[in-house]
């Protein structure tokens, strides 16, 4: 077994090296020197953690895969991959610079903001539920937290700032992409960025990733084998925006991170990993968190390339 | 065993959906109804071929592999992961875009062709050898293909035509990326694109990527295992230019094009795979191609998120 | 006396090569085959018409020569200039790509979507008047036409499909361009847009710009001399788009055109030009329309150049 | 009579606010505290000069000028319309984005660095003349100076390190819209920047310019009324790069510049102007020798859109 304790001491000073994201007073206000780490192992079927692994944190772009997998199960495979790519962008996560420059007919794919705006959009409402209220409770199994909820504070800062995200929806209802309403859709988007997570929920959604989409807990199928292998790939190749080739490169393993201070990854038949530590470096991604992936992926021997 | 000429015959038809390359004359006259498929097991240490497994064709963009393999061999990991970037472009292989709009430092990446240039630059004359007579050598060695060699032909057209990459080679220049003579570079880098393989050199050359970097035919480490594992992830995230994402979701399996018609997969510990088949789509990959790749991931189980 | 007679039977037969907008019902079912002219002639402080020179048509991007006017005469020429930028874009009127690639602080002019938008965010309630109250009283004032009207039909379909200027505006906003309600904004702006105006109007307005800023119809100055000036010079370099160069290069006169099938010239102590015909070449510019000022520039020898 | 040697005076302190080009050694040694001005006068046919007006320095962008000129003259004004657009780049004189983000077929004009080596490209070898020969001898001729010469120094610099113009040569080679030898292009390209002239030249080729054609000196037409008024335009829409919009609303005067300090700017009917003064601002052009035009377009009234 591997000495997370070590592990998480080497780098909690690393969480000096970043920035906790300030664009909204609720995440501006969370404690920097804060690391939790989370491994569910798929041999032993158990979770090892360490430090604050049971701190909730905005769950923001780590959302996409949530809702990317429950559009696929609601909507299906083909009706999802005919309306988003996955392809990379080469631009920041909230940039158009690639849809209107190549004329695209799709956004490029559903972890850049334009791409999961348009992921939530084809999400409808179903036996009495919004979309929202749909997707947090797909969430909660998912990640096997019933705790999981909607922080209001945090929605209404993110609605109140979501202008980048308001121009990116527009800009895709205007070229057909989106046909429903999109303030509906912003809203559902702006919600469930705004759900509160532990690391511990987010190994345990990693654990169902790597485990071919069956919950290792109960050992039921939640999503399809093909989804979750599909949502690994998209992992590695974009989920950590437009680092994900460095990172590819460096460590190997299908990832997502989202600007709360979360990462969570999923090494296919091994383990799915959470860890939480707010600081960013520019890219918007946790500092002592890639830090701990990487050394993780060395000492588990996870790169899939390797 | 895999009945490979079930999979030749199915996919022989889709010769008709394609275009072989036509910019230069050699390519031109490349006989359009041909697919040669080659697996090097790695379980069993054997070859199996059908088809136009030894046909002679041009490596073209598929040389991006070796040559990268050789500067990390010759100038270290370091300095030639200081010099390019391992990110993808999200424009076509000879693209400018993303480096001027981004100020970028280095090429994206070793395989859009200004990252090519740049990284066969980094190669320097050795023990009395040209840059291009020791990237000869060693693809020889690392196909297993002592009759690999340049076609002058090819080399004389490549040159003939390649202003959009001299056009690349002295924007790199003008930005002090390379510092070296952009002609010598360009002269090289054509020639490596000229050199001519068969598919079961590029199952060879897959083979020991998939094999950790040791050749399988013999036993001999020939790369290091950091710079294999590299090479892999760089083939899964931009192997297949701007679709590399799409095939990622689709067949995970590391893969690189050439427009000559070949390309070249290493599935991890599993095989090396060769495929020629010279009507390309219009990004330039091989229609026939790509459809075995698909069906032998999926038979054969090689998808690595999976 | 130029022969108006004349000039309009050669180019009536030229509406059959353009097209009449089509984005919303009331442009679509304007007829096609229509062709006014009307010059206001300082000299002799008359105006000449022929053909449709009394028909109302939509103003659509006119107006932003007059919400440009009103907003230099209400927040002062220094202000409206440390807002919106007087460069050309490169791009279409409707694209952000500029803006991003060079992360622009301000929109490149007032005559591109976004730069329009921006200049009439800027104009205030004043006098319990609202920010289009102002305008419209502002352009019945300036064009002496006081049946000038807002169309409410072609208000109701621009807001309906404004997605693309929302998107902007929502860039805008979140760049902190635009501070105040994007959506009072827009609305304002959709107004302006569907103000109708005749040739004749448009004919009033050059012939103001023309005359140093006063109406030569009562010799009262309306605007300052440096805002008739200032906009002159920004008709010529942007006021038919991306086309602006060509048309600067071809006939020098200062021109603004509008999707309606409107253009408004004005040679500077010459005269004021109104031409009115709506099928549109692929810029979006009237066709018969920029044949006739051509043939005027040269008849009348307008060209600010020779 | 205007008081040059008050503007002078005022001016002058101006070139602290700027920096000398130092791309290249006989650039960076130019004495900064110069200025020089220069006005041909057409109403009484007469010089007036102060500062400076006789040192000689590098004609750089100036040279445009002079070759589209003379490539009108050769290759008739279709021809090099059919060749290179009236368009702006909204890009920096040396950008390649928008002919590659646009698919442009035509160098957006002929003062960005792409349209300038296109114009050169398309100037013959004539009478035992090479392009370069013709061009200095008909620069002599347009600028009334028997003196102005090619600088070798000055000329192997600039071949030494114009990388991105052989980037952009090469672009527009692969594109086709070049199709004869780049090389040579390229070399007649720098020569033609190399050319050395003073105030007083650039006074005359403005005044031959302001003056329809006509060379005031002598009363001899030397280019076409078409070509004069074509270039004035294309020097008011694109003479001062990406800052040509910003000029044109603040003095709207038709005037080139380059980074060797030299301004050159043509009133119509009134006057040429040439300034010198080597510090620039950021965008290349000279800071005196703005502010010294702005100046001389209030006091003498040569804004053409007032």
């Amino acid at each position: 077994m591997i000495n997370l304790e070590k592990i998480r001491n080497k780098n909690l000073p690393l969480t000096k090296n970043g920035h906790v994201a300030s664009y909204i007073p609720a995440l501006a206000r969370v404690k920097a020197d804060q690391l939790g780490i989370v491994i569910y192992d798929l041999d032993s079927n158990q979770l090892q953690s360490v430090g604050q692994s049971q701190v909730r944190f905005a769950i923001e772009s780590i959302s996409k895969v949530i809702t990317l997998l429950y559009a696929i199960k609601q909507r299906g495979f083909e009706e999802v991959n005919s309306r988003v790519n996955t392809r990379q962008s080469g631009f920041a996560f909230n940039s158009i610079l690639n849809l209107e420059i190549e004329h695209e007919k799709k956004p490029l794919n559903p972890f850049i903001n334009a791409g999961a705006i348009m992921t939530t959009s084809l999400i409808k409402p179903q036996d009495n539920l919004t979309p929202f209220e749909q997707i947090l409770a797909f969430a909660q199994e998912i990640c096997h937290d019933p705790e999981l909820s909607l922080d209001e504070e945090i929605f209404y800062s993110e609605d109140e700032t979501g202008d980048v995200d308001r121009s990116l929806a527009y800009y895709l209802k205007a070229h057909m992409m989106i046909q429903d309403n999109v303030t509906d859709s912003l809203r559902t988007y702006f919600k469930q960025c705004s759900m509160k997570v532990t690391a511990t929920s987010l190994a345990n959604l990693g654990a169902v990733l790597a485990n071919d989409g069956i919950k290792p807990w109960d050992n039921e199928r939640i999503i399809s084998s093909q989804a979750a292998t599909f949502v690994k790939s998209l992992m590695m190749t974009t989920g950590l925006y437009n680092e994900s080739g460095v990172y590819s490169a460096r460590m190997g393993l299908p990832t997502k991170s989202g600007v709360g201070g979360g990462l969570m990854s999923a090494a296919p038949h091994k383990c799915g990993i959470g860890v939480f530590s707010p600081p960013l470096d520019k890219d918007g991604n946790s500092v002592a968190g890639l830090s701990v992936l990487n050394e993780l992926s060395d000492e588990l021997n996870l790169d899939i390339f390797k």
